[in-house]
């Protein structure tokens, strides 16, 4: 197994490889922390779109006793959407049960960037441990690649979803301790393990977090805090955004 | 003062801004360690091109007796070249009074990306402290952009050069306590403060490391690692790389 991280959103390329290709996207602030938190409270799918105008037009197609529309732009929910991208709104009262169409500004675009991936999971850090034991579980091949992909900000580098993927790395390659790692895996790592015993203050600190804190989401920060917390591990399956561990 | 680090090569966007915006080239095996080591060996001038054919042809330019053409490609010495890029080839013997053509695979090629920088600078380990006091010296308007760019591998990141950019950020932001850092300058100081007590076993485990040492390159890694051992100040002017110090 080959473990790779993408430090800033990068389209991974279609390959010419025999072994099966792993993708893990992050976004910690927020929309991978607020898709894992859905799925604890219930949600039957999530549709990812890149636009407001696709998400708002699948959100049409779907039958109106189930569905909502959620998610943000510069970090605001949108006109005429049920709820934004703020883990906290995500309660089992308001989506156990619906498919939830889903646009934020850096996550649901990286989705698309690994679409050449045979399986597609999304991590935070509160499914850390529990999505790390699941592809350890079933996707241990010795050729195997494992990418995790950083979603940035508005293309750039983000501190709190390397600091994740190296949380990723460390746990995966101490599950799968033959595990080799890319340049930027160890690096990643090492930030995790600089930053894990205060990740609190770490998401406060960095400038994404700052920002948040800004718009008055603070509480968001602490939920994406909250380490090993869920047990959920949210997967891509067509289109949608489904539980892996309930199919 | 603004600390931002390129952790891939990226082109630096023109800024409306106004104020002055300086750029560090890092790429520590081996382009930017060989330019500080031939400038310690009194080297007149560095013309760095991003391909062969340029470099030859700015090479059969020159005065045959004041002459050289070095780089690489692939790691190794191209035909027809006098020097390859390996920084122990850099004498006095050899390269004092020179000017020398230059190509390298990843060294040159980022060095064209910063362009729209007021002042280009050429930073390895070796000349840590030397560049960044430098800096400090000659750039601390509040106002200043600090640029650091990784030449990386091929494109994708590499540990070495994000490791040596965050000692840059280290010893700008001691000199200047004021500076603001990016999230990429926070994770890169992270990095060296992890490895910098051990930077020869460090380059020696990083991909581009095992793959010079494979090619029979052990020693130019000793010397890639030897920390603040030059007072060397690569700096470009118009389309050479000249000594800041002595001009």
């Amino acid at each position: 197994m080959y473990i790779n991280v993408l430090l800033t959103p990068t389209e991974l390329p279609k390959s010419s490889e025999n072994g099966e290709r792993v993708a893990i996207v992050i976004d910690v602030l927020r929309a991978s922390t607020t898709i894992c938190i859905a799925f604890s409270s219930g949600v039957k799918a999530i549709i990812p779109s890149t636009s407001v105008e696709e998400a708002t037009g699948i959100f049409q197609a779907l039958p109106p006793s189930i569905r909502l529309l959620g998610g943000e732009r510069r970090g605001v929910k949108q006109p005429g959407f049920d709820i934004g991208n703020s883990p906290l709104e995500y309660t089992p009262e308001i989506v156990n049960g619906k498919i939830i169409s889903f646009t934020t500004s850096n996550g649901t675009n990286a989705l698309q960037l690994v679409r050449a991936a045979d399986s597609i999971y999304i991590g935070s850090f509160m499914n850390l441990q529990a999505l790390s034991e699941y592809i350890a579980d079933n996707h241990s091949q010795s050729n195997s690649e494992i990418t995790i992909i950083c979603a940035g900000s508005s293309g750039a580098f983000s501190l709190e979803d390397a600091c994740c993927a190296g949380g990723y790395v460390g746990y995966l390659s101490s599950f799968i301790p033959t595990a080799q790692l890319s340049d930027s895996a160890v690096a990643s790592e090492s930030l995790f393990s600089n930053y894990r015993d205060n990740l609190l203050g770490f998401l406060q600190s960095t400038t994404h977090g700052k920002s948040l804190r800004e718009l008055g989401f603070s509480d968001d920060i602490e939920c994406a805090a909250d380490l090993n917390s869920l047990e959920v591990v949210p997967k891509i399956s067509g289109d949608s955004i489904i539980s892996a561990t309930l199919t």
